[in-house]
């Protein structure tokens, strides 16, 4: 059981926006630092931008930077944005799938009850919360104190 | 976010072996009624077999059997023990990852509280719960009322 790779990327993108503050955020640097290809958070961004959760600045010294406090972004706002489906077996993939006991199972109702309680796990963690030790997190991301991306993330 | 397909036919298979009662479950009649391959089949029973959930009698006239009563054997339970494993994120992998925020990432803790709760509720579900609709199981099994496989499933 695993959460897509989209869905990592967006919580790891919005905490570096957040630990960016009010600077904004290149996807250079992001792409540096998380060591993935600017292609792949380009395919992610559109996610985030149309979920409310980023403002994209056009232009030279554009970037991105985050459209909420981190107080007011829940983790599970962001996965349930962001992971493509929520598909625990193949029954819930309806149409595609004729298992016998479809019209009957209770499994199918038990992985919902069960996939509710993560859901509601996750929304009770802000992005705040993900980024309180913030001194340490913009350090081990090459942010600067007044949040420009050191040598590290910028070469 | 997906189960696999051996903890998902793990759950099935088990749910077989309960609607059989007492009657051993033959392994063709299994593949037959979930149209899936004797094979596929032979690699999942060994989890079911050492953890304790069912028993293979050999012979002519062997089969499978529930180990315990279904009431005795939660979800969570065989969620756990034959999901291969619960690393929703790359960080879960210890060794095999180096994200930067690796030593002071809360999105690891939030993650790990909710695949706890995603557990947790599926160990309020026993078998016995998904198989309480055991005449409407049976028939959608092409199991008789004395426990024998119809001619559907055995043909």
């Amino acid at each position: 059981m695993r959460l897509t790779q989209q869905a990592n990327y967006s919580v790891r993108i919005l905490m570096y926006c957040a630990a960016k503050r009010d600077e904004f955020a290149k996807v250079s640097e992001i792409a540096r630092v998380y060591d993935i290809s600017e292609y792949h958070l380009f395919k992610i961004l559109p996610i985030l931008v149309s979920n409310g959760f980023i403002i994209t600045h056009r232009g030279r010294n554009g970037g991105l930077q985050l459209a909420k406090e981190p107080k007011d972004i829940t983790l599970g706002e962001i996965i349930r944005a962001a992971e493509e489906n929520f598909y625990l077996a193949d029954c819930f993939d309806e149409g595609s799938y004729d298992c016998p006991l479809l019209s009957m199972c209770d499994f199918n109702q038990a992985l919902n009850d069960a996939l509710e309680a993560f859901l509601a796990a996750l929304d009770r963690y802000t992005l705040a919360d993900l980024t309180q030790k913030e001194g340490d997190m913009r350090s081990l991301l090459h942010i600067s104190e007044n949040g420009k991306a050191g040598q590290t993330a910028v070469n």
